[in-house]
């Protein structure tokens, strides 16, 4: 009964990386089924991702683990082995715009996004419906102004008691805060409904339907403390023309938002995203 | 030996344009082959496009303006007919790159794009052999810092004695004066190397990088007096990874230039598009 | 209380037919607000689709019935006129898999799909629980080889019982009888797995994978009596690569069949679709 | 003064292989600076490209193969090595229609496409004109029905004296004879005007009007014994609409026949591409 793994290396990029750590692996009876690596060659920085298989019998991680990092000490990696059947628990935050929520539940519904959605989270009270037709535990947590403290704070208490790996902001129109955003930096995936940098914080869609843009984007992105400014993971765009209007460009970008979230919740779960200070690293 | 004509209206909103409008054609034997109409709702002004023919022998375009124009004289009309044949007198500028200048030349030779190339402007030299194959008059006019005024008049002088219609910016690096653009607005088609509004002035692609986007643009636009602002006629895109450099990007976005320039060429040769302030209106 | 209605009207092609109809609609008080039309070269049929507005109090359909017919008499006109509002009461098909009906369903509940499901109809139980979810009747009308004439019989009474105008075929997997197809045909909209004519007939994706194409697409049209070849509605794609096995080509299948169902069912509910012999026009 | 060199590697697929071949290439001093790798699960296969670099002063490919090979020889691979400046030289094959040619020369001339243009052969004489201008051999061959084993004949003989290593059907609109096709299978890229498998033979803008697609095809591949049959390299697509005619389509159809072409041949001469059996394995 063979067992396969998702490694993941990020290390100061030198010649022969790829051969220490395939032979390394090797040695622990570890192969490699599929790989990619990618060296920045401005910040030197080498990345790799890659699908192991263990035919023996049982895989004592632990012992791996200190055989890994013994032999590939000189490398300076930091790295990460996981079974490729890991799901992530996985909080969906929410607020009018069921949209998104709804897609990504039918997508873990049926198999195609692999995570466990142990809560969702709003700010108003409008998809509760959807959340206990799901049998999710559903949280309301109103942000007043100046009460974010208090709200995060709360936030925060769900996300230690589901022991939460991954934030989705499916169309939750509130900022988080930047320590929270700081906090679980490369946890947090938003969907902004705009093609970034164009059009940044509200009203995207107005903002489109003034300067009379022909192409019309959505984009996921780890958020960051700067407002719409995290690494961006995924980009969709869908032509439009002049006789629409800011409604129809809103219902244009619906199906662009969901799309486009469901890919880069994809992309993360399946560990392919590595964060390059600004920007992301995606492997196929 | 019928001819065919285009006719473009633009006049305040109001119920009954087309019924008015198609009715006075009808009058004076000439029929709509093919049209297209839009009010904008917030601006209450009516846009409209059609086709005509006039199968009868000998069409007199001075007897039918008089009469369409005292027909039609409460619907406040700016509007114009031409014949279908008609093909704007050009200039193309080029700087280096000489993509985009390769690219139009082709599809005029090839007849896609139906206008007359009638010299070709450039402030480098390099493109004057593509210029002397296809037996172009080519003025090489350098634009030196606290020159422009001085190159902008040898310019001027240019347009007037080839009686240019349109003048396209094929990658032509230098930026023209307020005065210039006011003067030719409308007549003016610019490339921007990236999807705008991302992304205004030097070295988009570099900024692309930086960024780290996902898809990469190019706009076609009409040129205003502030810089890479002016109404957008049309836009493409292209997906990019994190291992292209801007070099890569570079060569990807030549043929989004290409291709997008070229399009919105062919929609203002053919007479579809309509300024609508800061926007376009295009009919297909 | 101004009212707007659709028009549509579909004849030999002539001259001056848009400068009758638009007069007439005038002498109706009709006035047109968005118009589009188009004349087949090949077939000299003409086409069109406007949308109209009643300014005064009460419209009475009958009598500008009447009077439109008799005015246009000499157009050899087949037209209808209905209210902008109007609903179509729809049957949606569905067997296991269940994107395209949760999808359709997402889109009513939100208002972007204007129509009324009336009930949903399955020769499997499975997705049951979603129509009750959603207070639909469901039947559960099995297909067994030999019965289809039974089974067919039981699905007209409940078309005739529910009165219902359109018949959507979310990835139903049994082929309806030619009778049907014929009995019903324009108001029946499927949606293919591949990009037709390429793949038709049973499992496309496999198909796609054995031939190893780099695009996938999805098609929706309407049914006709010759199997997948009725007349193309919608179209999309999305790339592909050799890594991807038929099970992933299946799920990114799932987003352009959901998307491309969608969009066609929008265009027949806004009537924006003629079928013209084996092809459609549709006005945008 | 390091080198780069590209490595293809195709064997039995088993455990181990990129271990083996990395350790291997390190103690040749040979670095992977880029890889992919495929296992294609069906046949068993393992595919590898890899960018390497030698940083030390000469690097003797002999001597190096000897090694290679002996020191993989259980892996029964078939593989080669080629400095990544290696240029093939190319023979373009074109008829009535330049637009692929011309794309191809400009891309060529600015280095997008780094091959040698060694010839351009036609059965028609449109094209001298633009090899002359870009000083290449030009061969009028004419297809005469009947002859074909005799214009092959002189074909091969060119093909032979200038040393080809790359055919670009370029719009050739000649079928090769089986033989030929067999002989340089793998060596000859053809564009095909469709999406195929839709529209395979002659005609197929007036095959995909007759059809009323909305969306419109090209696909380059590589050419095989059966008409427009071979490995699929790549595919684009553009949305049409039902008012364009087949010359519409046509001129549409050129953008993304230029687009497709380059784009396979840029992969093919980057040596990213491997035939596996009827379909390709394409390494971005």
């Amino acid at each position: 009964m063979s067992k396969e793994y998702i490694l993941r290396v990020q290390c100061p990029d030198k010649y022969g990386i790829v051969a220490k750590v395939s032979t390394t692996l090797n040695k622990a009876n570890l192969f490699i089924l599929d790989s990619a690596h990618y060296g920045d060659p401005e910040n030197k920085t080498f990345f790799m991702r890659a699908k192991l298989i263990y035919p023996k019998k049982v895989f004592n991680i632990d012992d791996f683990s200190k055989f890994f990092s013994k032999e590939c000490k000189s490398l300076k990696m930091e790295w990460s082995i996981e079974d490729i059947d890991y799901k992530p628990n996985t909080a969906i935050f929410v607020s009018k715009y069921g949209h998104c929520l709804q897609d990504l539940m039918y997508r873990v519904d049926s198999g195609i996004l692999p995570m466990n959605v142990s809560c969702i989270i709003s700010n108003h009270k409008d998809h509760q419906k959807i959340a206990s037709w799901h049998n999710i535990p559903f949280f309301h947590i109103p942000v007043i102004k100046d009460n974010k403290n208090k709200s995060e704070k709360e936030i925060r208490k769900i996300l230690k008691e589901y022991n939460i790996d991954l934030l989705i902001l499916a169309r939750y129109m509130q900022i988080l805060s930047n320590k929270m955003s700081h906090d679980f930096f490369g946890k947090i995936i938003n969907i902004h409904h705009s093609f970034l940098p164009s059009f940044k914080g509200a009203k995207p869609y107005h903002q489109a339907y003034e300067k009379g843009v022909k192409i019309l984007g959505a984009t996921a992105h780890y958020v960051s403390s700067k407002l719409d400014e995290g690494p961006i993971i995924d980009q969709s765009v869908e032509r439009v023309d002049h006789a629409m209007t800011p409604k129809d460009l809103e219902l244009i970008g619906r199906d662009l938002e969901s799309i486009t979230l469901a890919r880069a919740v994809k992309y993360h779960i399946e560990r392919r995203i590595f964060i390059n200070n600004s920007k992301t690293v995606i492997f196929n």
